[in-house]
């Protein structure tokens, strides 16, 4: 039998979903699951979007343009014109999902063998598109302690080798719901700008900010225009993470050329997705208030809810819709897959993400989980009873 | 400004997609342009994956399962069974279309810097995803006097390296329309078997035979069921190529989960296209039977044409939809942009595809296009009405 490659054997297993046969047997057992391991919001898709897919008037289901349609390029140009984000429809390549953008981001910019930094915890499938690149993911610790904001730029520095070739930002942040402020986005672009790095920013959550809190787009930085490549999702902003759309973004030609022809050979993004995306950018305005007003009210929540347990501790997080918690655990990675497979309270129990996954220092996040607050505040308040009585009585409580 | 990796210059341009600027500036012009060089089928998706989008009942577009909708994947392993294809639906990873399941193919099986070979002229974004991978393509040139039959296996066997780890077949072939022989996979097998290589089968074009010829899938092969991978594609079959649907299929545990590792990292398939691909399994019969009667009418017409022609020769494929012809020209991507840029005949052209980015060897296929015969007779017959002025008035006639 022919053996499974190099990189077969090193892609992680996905934090999120590694635990997904243990829920599906608490499932078989009768029991009910909440799941507040994985960023599948519960809020509907906006009607607009349905009914661009209810009316479809084709007869063929053609390839599209392999960067997109023109027609939803060039109304989404129109959308960042919006956000102060001034660029050409020739600057945006239409992806399946944000992950195939950072996955052609990385191929189009990074060599085999060469580094990327990134502050951690973070998006665990970074590591997958940088072990499917070949390249390697240098991290540079945030920590809980100071609500994971970016570290202080020495310690950044410190990281850069002759190999490094660029800095990873998701923001706000998954997994940490850490929204960066202007400030620090300059601190990047000097950095950046030094050492003529590329600059990738993930801003698959820009629509998720909140208490007035400003998003600030890397996409706005100056004199690094030629570095910055934006990653974005309609995923989240519009709850429709199944149809997978992304889209990479630069004003850098080579960039965006060379991206190209990576995505000549796929042939095309979807295109019912792509017929969903671009109705969904006449989604009225209210829909974002009341999503953003029902964020608020969950995150408020949750994070009281947490912080009332004894020896729990999370941060406040201001964007996104995930937070990263330090429970009184010995091993979440342990403690998370006890909560499906021995612990109910009253017939539930409760999906985490364990937060090792989301570090790349062996031994960080033992203590932590992430945990989306993707649910009703009724299932969010019983999902935060569940725990509390989980943490009681897990025998691994330090 | 940072610079563009290795891989990102080492891409090729796609010989299909190449020379769309230069059809879309002819059109610009006001000309008639046919669109013989891509496999986008003028055929209409059927009816009942219209109308399983048209009804859609959903009020979230969630992510699926990172290796499709389990009913998807029962309903397909039913489908195949009825071809002899005896698998279990956890043997089935639901992908991003074929393209996304021959990328997980090469990066779960084969290390960066090993070969896999496959018979030359070859599907050209086998070179993409090789170039994306990391690994190096090796052919073994079959011939157009020969219909571009499998080349004699000591001719395979001598390309055979310590660094060989699998063969690619594409069956029916893109872009020659060559449909293996149940002996011409007897042999593959002996080689795999005796090599202990991966034989990865890209079936994309199996409903595609003519003349009642039948097809015999590498699934069938006995003695080597975990060395086959079998990429496969709803695009062809039920002229959907834009819902992005295709499969990894394989009844080797090892592959199937290591892919799983770079399916999770991109989250899930296509939610939209899924719904279509699990409607378009209801497919009536005579659906089939229409389309293969068209292709195949089709195919008699645009063969006897090009044959027809001075200086032209072109084998009668019985399978896919596309023929390689030997034309009387110095150089066929000279010939096919001057078919763009300078030639037009009663205000009208055609697009087709120069065989020499199907090749890997320099120099081969300089003479050959490769046509695909994806439109209506009428369409065909004013193609080749065009093609053969085109190749009277074109100075580099040979």
């Amino acid at each position: 039998m022919p053996s499974i490659s190099d990189k077969g054997r090193a892609m992680p297993p996905s934090p999120i979903r590694k635990l997904v046969p243990y829920a599906e047997e608490a499932k078989r057992k009768g029991r009910k699951v909440y799941h507040l391991n994985i960023g599948q919001p519960d809020i509907p898709t906006p009607d607009v979007a349905l009914n661009a897919i209810r009316n479809i008037d084709l007869k063929v289901i053609e390839y599209s343009h392999s960067a997109g349609n023109e027609s939803y390029r060039r109304k989404l140009a129109g959308f960042y014109h919006k956000l102060g984000i001034d660029i050409d429809y020739t600057d945006i390549l239409i992806t399946t999902g944000g992950s195939e953008a950072v996955t052609f981001a990385l191929m189009t910019c990074i060599n085999p063998g060469d580094e990327v930094i990134t502050s951690e915890p973070f998006y665990a499938n970074y590591n997958g598109f940088a072990v499917a690149a070949g390249i390697k993911i240098v991290p540079v610790t945030s920590y809980i302690e100071n609500d994971f904001a970016l570290p202080p730029i020495e310690e950044l520095e410190k990281k850069i080798t002759p190999r490094t070739k660029g800095i990873i930002v998701c923001n706000p942040n998954n997994p940490t719901g850490y929204l960066y402020s202007k400030e620090e986005l300059f601190h990047l672009r000097d950095i950046v700008k030094k050492h003529d790095l590329y600059l990738f920013s993930d801003e698959a959550y820009r629509e998720f900010c909140y208490d007035d809190a400003e998003h600030f787009s890397a996409m706005r930085l100056e004199g690094i225009e030629k570095n910055v490549v934006l990653v974005d999702s309609v995923s989240k902003r519009y709850s429709e993470c199944g149809i997978r759309i992304g889209s990479l973004i630069s004003r850098n030609k080579d960039v965006i050329s060379t991206a190209l022809k990576f995505a000549q050979a796929r042939l095309s993004p979807p295109g019912l997705g792509q017929i969903a995306a671009e109705a969904s950018l006449e989604t009225r305005i209210e829909y974002f208030r009341d999503v953003n007003a029902e964020y608020t009210a969950r995150r408020n929540f949750m994070v009281d809810a947490l912080n009332k347990m004894p020896g729990v501790f999370c941060p406040k997080p201001r964007g996104a819709f995930y937070a990263v918690a330090r429970l009184p655990v010995d091993d979440s990675d342990k403690f998370a897959r006890w909560l499906l497979e021995e612990f109910d309270y009253k017939n539930q129990t409760v999906m985490v993400a364990p937060a090792s996954g989301f570090y790349s220092t062996p031994g960080l996040g033992r203590n932590e989980v992430r945990i989306a607050y993707v649910l009703k505040i009724d299932d969010l308040r019983n999902s935060m009873e569940i725990l509390a009585e989980a943490l009681k009585a897990y025998p691994g409580r330090v």
